[in-house]
């Protein structure tokens, strides 16, 4: 696992201790990271607030443009139709994704933007698997229906 | 034309006005708004900032839950795949859209999210076609190429 995604699951941890699905997202340009996000969809009643869509926006804020070219966007999970269709409205480079998603991820899902030729931006996505990034989201679930079946 | 796409015409005339591609939306429930947004994406320099996305995100303040159920988002121009995602994120009840976007939107490019049955929220998209809707952004670009051949 790369530093960058060590990053972003050090990110989805802080999600999940807001009891939050655990899903963490850096934006790095160069060898930096520009923007950070975890979804915080609870905290702040908000669906659009995805791990991948608050670290654009942070890198957005943070350089000054909407436009995040040359960067990439590491994330935990595979993104959602709405966060691979963000990574291209942000002309971003690549995005790499540390677990699969087969329920609700864009390229399981087969919405595959990123490489449809009819639209302004194409990018790469590449799927790295890591055990750690799909083991803090089975956790997390797995202790959700072990509290629901308590109360 | 409806009084909410009329509503919805008119702040797509305020982001004319601050120079970006005049785009506006409301979120409706029961008979009020409860949301509102116009494209602001150079402005907030944003990627994300999209009418439909900045009227998502009020009308979960204002209602204080990222559940927009029983909402209907009016837009002036066919939602991006982002926007039409964002809206399924939202659960919410039917989006309905004033001009087609045949190279940009959701739809027109077949990403038909909003009938995938193997997603967990499904909802309407009714194109209601509406003159001023489409000339507001004919005049826009318009006058950006004569602006252009100007300089």
């Amino acid at each position: 696992m790369t530093d960058w995604m060590k990053e972003a699951l050090r990110l989805a941890e802080r999600a999940a201790a807001e009891d939050e699905v655990p899903v963490g997202a850096v934006v790095v340009q160069g060898d930096r990271v520009v923007g950070r996000g975890y979804n915080q969809r609870e905290t702040r009643q908000s669906p659009i607030a995805h791990a991948e869509i608050l670290a654009i926006d942070e890198a957005s804020r943070n350089l000054g443009t909407w436009r995040l070219v040359g960067a990439t966007l590491f994330v935990t999970l595979e993104p959602c139709p709405m966060c691979l269709a963000a990574l291209q409205q942000a002309r971003i480079d690549a995005v790499i994704y540390g677990a699969s998603d087969p329920k609700g991820g864009a390229i399981s899902l087969g919405y595959l933007l990123h490489e449809d030729l009819r639209t302004n931006h194409r990018f790469a996505a590449r799927f790295e698997p890591s055990h750690d990034c799909g083991e803090i989201l089975t956790k997390f679930f797995r202790q959700k229906r072990q509290g629901s079946t308590r109360t």
